[in-house]
């Protein structure tokens, strides 16, 4: 169940802005699978458009973080908001990036040990060392 | 505030449990400071063993993750998880670790993205696409 | 699944605290239809009836927001705590009370902003200005 | 503490990227005061200028939500997901925008009464009412 | 820094509504003590009779679960909701209902534990067991 | 759907690791039964076991809380944290360790008052009252 209407393939042709941004997410990704996150947001064309803009420029563009390192943050993070959507869609991608087995292990183990730790020092309300402070500009 | 004692050095040098960790602490990470999660943690010494045992084969054996990735994965929990220490914590890390500040502001910019999609997806109550299961073992 | 029953009418309709909230539920929603958040809470009739006594003054009575904003206030705080039923319930309740397709894709907008500057705000730990502080009872 | 520098006017007005931003923060809010966020952001220029060119976009731009709701929308999910500088930094938005004290009274009991219900409906798992659906569009 | 004026004694004597709920606090604890929470809500006086009464009703009156037990709930919601100020309210609140320094740490090692298992199950997405359905009213 | 696959008992007693925390689990609980998460694990032997045996550790081995108090603790966790399977495994074990239906009521009435509060207290910023401090360990 969701609250909106997932778009199909003839209603995204009918309307332009839709048709814009699915041809440009078949295009970059060089699949005509367009997943459902895209399907839902249809019905919200200008949102849909700057929400695809902003992760292409994010995601898809060459940075300083390699593509695998920035799907291991995203789930990481989506992990943490509860996202279930989100952690099978960006645990596929990371798998399409070339993540091992391996390497999914230890990912595993670094969530499971920061869930603990996170919920230990909120629990102690442990205050910041002052050594952490990087307002200064020093760091 | 806190809501138990942080133990200073002669509290810890005087208990030989804290003592032992302690030392570990100092030798593992070259290094004479040891942060105040541990000292909040003191007065529990068998769940301060536990912690920083699993914490050592977690975060500094090696692996098939390098140790940058993994602090930027255990930041990635404690932003989503709302832990403003282990946030300070391990994005001094991070920067030990040799995080450069473009590295930074590329790790920022996906933290962001998923924070937006992880509220999207909730919102909208997407639907996982069966494309992205994993159960059968065929990932 | 879930971790009690869900009361059905007849069963309802046995045990007179459960009726009497049952009954009210319908007579203020002038609407035969008793959704299952109430079903499940039924097996607790203390708490069913604190918390939809609650809801009524809260929700239902006149007061200064208007309906709909209270609606939309209520997904927005569901979307980020994470509770799939609520964003349903109160999403479909803010259809109801007249949300148009135009403001409900505002409101998307707005709930992805949000998520995405806190979680910026949460890696950065920005301090709050002191221009932001009404603790003196100035604002 | 922070995880980095807040710039303070003088160096903003040295990088011709900051400053630009800086310039129109204070041009649409008609006020030279630029809050710590943006300060925060501006060791990230292409992120600082991606957010605050949405945010302008979503918040400022007239639409069909008024500008008070969306404020409120914007505090109700910064509370959920604990961000203490959001939930400041917006209460005090909405105070600007004309919120009265009788609105935030009944603002800060629908907040109480969602994160109530929140909490009952993940601890008892109610699984979602057909009625609620609205994937078929029909909504 | 707080969203609101935190009332003292003087104003608070001088509005019938808010004295009357101050009276019964210190009644019903037997201390003179108000903590800070109700000075936050004392400019809303519906809001805060509401809530004393509510509080009163779950957390006073005797029950089938011993108070300790009732305060460890608390502090473990509170933790894991990040809330600073319950967790430090409820964890002193806990400490004078009896709690000893061994349950305490006993409470964070499950806290912790908890913590970890919600994060690895979030990341698995793995599917409740049928076994743990109660929907048929078999438990 | 999963991220993982779920491991069958034949899949299980193939790999020696696996099997031997199957066997553990199993001889631990005395019960055939070996639930979803463990199954979900077992692609992680090394996470597996190091779960398992803090579990053990923490949830089996007597200690000061007794079994269904700190099953409690743990379902409140799982609850905020908007861990669905951990809610039902765990509310599934606090009956199974003689959860009445009365306490589960209070239980319910204390989360969602826990709920509520955190809720009010992050919209209002309320500043922890000098009197909860434990730093100075005279607590």
């Amino acid at each position: 169940m969701t609250t909106v209407k997932l778009w199909n393939d003839a209603e995204a042709e009918a309307d332009p802005r839709v048709k814009a941004v699915f041809d440009d997410i078949r295009a970059t990704r060089k699949s005509d699978f367009v997943n459902n996150f895209w399907r839902g947001l249809a019905g919200q064309p200008e949102l849909l458009a700057a929400t695809w803009n902003r992760l292409k420029a994010v995601m898809v563009a060459p940075g300083s973080l390699d593509p695998l390192t920035k799907e291991l943050i995203y789930v990481a993070v989506s992990t943490a908001n509860g996202c279930s959507y989100c952690v099978h869609s960006h645990t596929a991608a990371a798998r399409a990036k070339g993540m091992t087995e391996d390497q999914y292990a230890e990912f595993l183990a670094v969530v499971g040990m920061a869930f603990q730790t996170n919920g230990l020092v909120t629990a102690l309300q442990i205050p910041v060392d002052p050594a952490f402070d990087a307002s200064t500009g020093a760091s």
